[in-house]
């Protein structure tokens, strides 16, 4: 099947707002081993449209439209649908209630053009909105396929999820089956050369990784006739992958690095204290974003003045005049005191040259070292991270992380 | 002028990428009073890539192309160019020498392959890449103009502000002049609403609001036959805007808020310690994220549990217990004694509910109270902010950061 995917919408055209719809629609396109050969932007303009409808079926199994099902009259998407399939508008009498109650239920008046969600090209297909008021639409002629969906990313991508993606499965016999290795530590470049071989050779599951900013995602999707039989084609290029990258994995489910670690935190009974400096708070406020963190999340100081280093976390002053508040013995001490103040079992911390002044030629820019205590424990790991100044941290923030989570599971690099 | 943006790339038509050279080149085309009429992505395929070129041009009168000027085989933007308009590709010596002085200046050995970034269409205009290997090209025939720029953002966002936007503004003989006036603690409809008769009134300068996750931009856009006139139509409704907007108006620069909290801290001589409940570290990244930070930037706390908001801050355990922790009282208390154990003169602080959980009637999800004491007054203020749990800690992180500015600033909401 050969998908194209038109974006609909004036503040696209005016760069207003990323359009982050067409990469969420064209990533889980491919991972239903439907080919997208063009990504498609117009504006709110009905002859531009029609014609950018037409241009895309002239190559296109299954047209995806996101954008103008709203209810204002700049939203022309059903009617340049209706017009293309030459189908009359037709009020859904089921939609109307469902926007009806949607807005009972919130105590607000619904507004008299809401009608307007619930205008649809007659003989189609209607996906319901649980997120908003207009229902997504598909529309089937002469062995085409086009679907509609809302702009907004909150509606659309639930709605492509629960409705258009099994839609999709149904259409091609087949059922794809797709898991997400997550990899931190070495670079796409790296993961690409030790799974050249596999890459190379792919068929059913393909293998896709995809570069992140501070990881890189290996994607395994099958297609087979039933969801089990696609698992089964998965499990050994998942388990070869594990076997060659395996403590660089950090996750083969949907979990975040910092779930993981709250996770494992929480296992293992825990408690967890953070002391940054070059990252400055980015750990604590990845941590903060899981909810629930707070059984094991105790305290997090950013001590990016040596002064807060001294007096706040205890770090002898002649070990930062001896060996400079960029170094592993630093990042040790902040690490242990940083657990020992706040009257926890683990303590993380980082201090690091992120840039892009301060560098040296003993300490250039991006380098970093990472402290973690775990029960008086003491230990730092070096690295080197190339990239801007967010970037370095970002990194270094992530790298911390995974250095916690690699000695919870007692796994090494 | 009408122009079309092609993005070039086989990664973000499996979604790899997300294509935010598109929302930038509109952006900053519509500020240059370029009209984008269409924005297209295809493959690294010569033959979709020509189509789609003759396809633009069917059109526009400039077409931009951004990515496939790599060295490698699958980077194909200059073939098709040099087909499309029926030139030869010539070796542009100049280019290869910047391109062996950048690796010699790194200490690394030119890869072989390299000399193809050189390789350009004959008669073409070059734009040299400050941040990268490849150059940008221009090529003009027929009335048409086609400008092909790398992919990497910060190879070509550079290169168009400081080649490709002066081009265009001699090409249309006029001078495009725009100014950004940042917005926060109104939402975008707000603003409309109060600028609503300028808005319908625009000519020169256009008004156009953009929508941010925390704060909401307006940028005002003057075209004239030089700089000053420009200016001159700009200034008069700039003022209106600030006159009605005034306190919520954080800079019409291009400064952020950390930084004009940076700047104005050091201005005052003032010093900031700064302690976080529900924005758990966002504040401290955002001001660790501006380079030179550490002259005014103490230290920060994450005192995510009561206990940490005891023992390290000294918040009184009563307060937190008549009060509980989301509350003015503890909010004041904390900013504080951020301020007290860090010897600074200033303190701010953040306690909220974030959500998506432990919201109550009295205390709904997203109440956040801001605490900030300067010089030992405190005050405390409370919001109500909506969205998902890392919107209202954003947000809630910014308006932290806004409450400093306006009191630095001596102004009020």
């Amino acid at each position: 099947m050969v998908a194209e995917i038109l974006s609909v919408g004036t503040e696209l055209l005016l760069g207003n707002i990323v359009n982050t719809n067409a990469a969420f629609l064209s990533q889980e396109l491919a991972g239903l081993g439907v080919s997208v050969f063009r990504q498609t932007t117009v504006g709110d303009n009905h002859k531009r449209l029609f014609n950018a409808l037409g241009n895309a079926f002239s190559n296109a199994d299954v047209v995806i439209i996101s954008g103008g099902l709203g209810p204002t009259l700049d939203d022309i998407t059903k009617e340049v649908a209706a017009e293309y399939f030459g189908r009359k508008l037709i009020l859904h009498e089921e939609s109307l209630e469902r926007i009806k109650i949607r807005f009972a239920a919130r105590g607000r008046e619904m507004p008299t053009n809401s009608n307007r969600n619930a205008i649809i090209p007659e003989n189609s297909l209607i996906l319901p909105n649980d997120n908003g008021s207009a229902p997504g639409v598909v529309v089937e002629g002469n062995g085409k396929t086009l679907i509609l969906l809302p702009g907004p990313p909150h509606e659309m991508i639930p709605m492509f999820t629960n409705y258009v993606a099994p839609f999709l499965q149904q259409k091609s016999g087949r059922v794809f089956v797709s898991r997400t290795l997550k990899i931190i530590g070495i670079g796409e470049s790296q993961v690409e050369s030790m799974l050249m071989d596999l890459i190379t050779a792919q068929t059913n599951p393909t293998i896709a990784p995809y570069a992140k900013v501070s990881d890189c995602h290996v994607r395994l999707t099958a297609s087979a006739e039933c969801e089990k039989d696609a698992e089964k084609l998965i499990a050994p290029i998942a388990a070869e992958i594990h076997r060659r990258l395996n403590p660089h994995i950090y996750s083969d489910n949907d979990l975040t690095l910092p779930e993981i670690v709250v996770s494992l935190l929480e296992t293992q009974n825990h408690t967890l204290a953070v002391a940054e400096s070059c990252t400055g708070g980015l750990i604590m406020s990845e941590l903060v974003s899981v909810a629930g963190c707070s059984s094991v999340f105790m305290e997090g100081l950013c001590a990016y003045s040596n002064k807060a280093k001294i007096t706040r976390l205890g770090v002898p002053a002649n070990l930062l005049q001896n060996h400079g508040a960029v170094s592993a013995e630093v990042a040790a001490a902040m690490a242990e005191r940083a657990a020992k103040v706040a009257d926890t079992s683990v303590g993380l911390s980082t201090t690091g040259i992120a840039g892009p002044d301060g560098g040296s030629a003993e300490k250039p820019v991006g380098l970093v070292y990472i402290g973690l205590c775990i029960n008086d424990k003491v230990e730092s790991e070096k690295f080197n991270i190339t990239g801007s100044r967010n970037e370095v941290r970002v990194r270094a923030a992530n790298l911390a992380m995974d250095m916690l989570r690699r000695k919870l599971e007692r796994v090494n690099h």
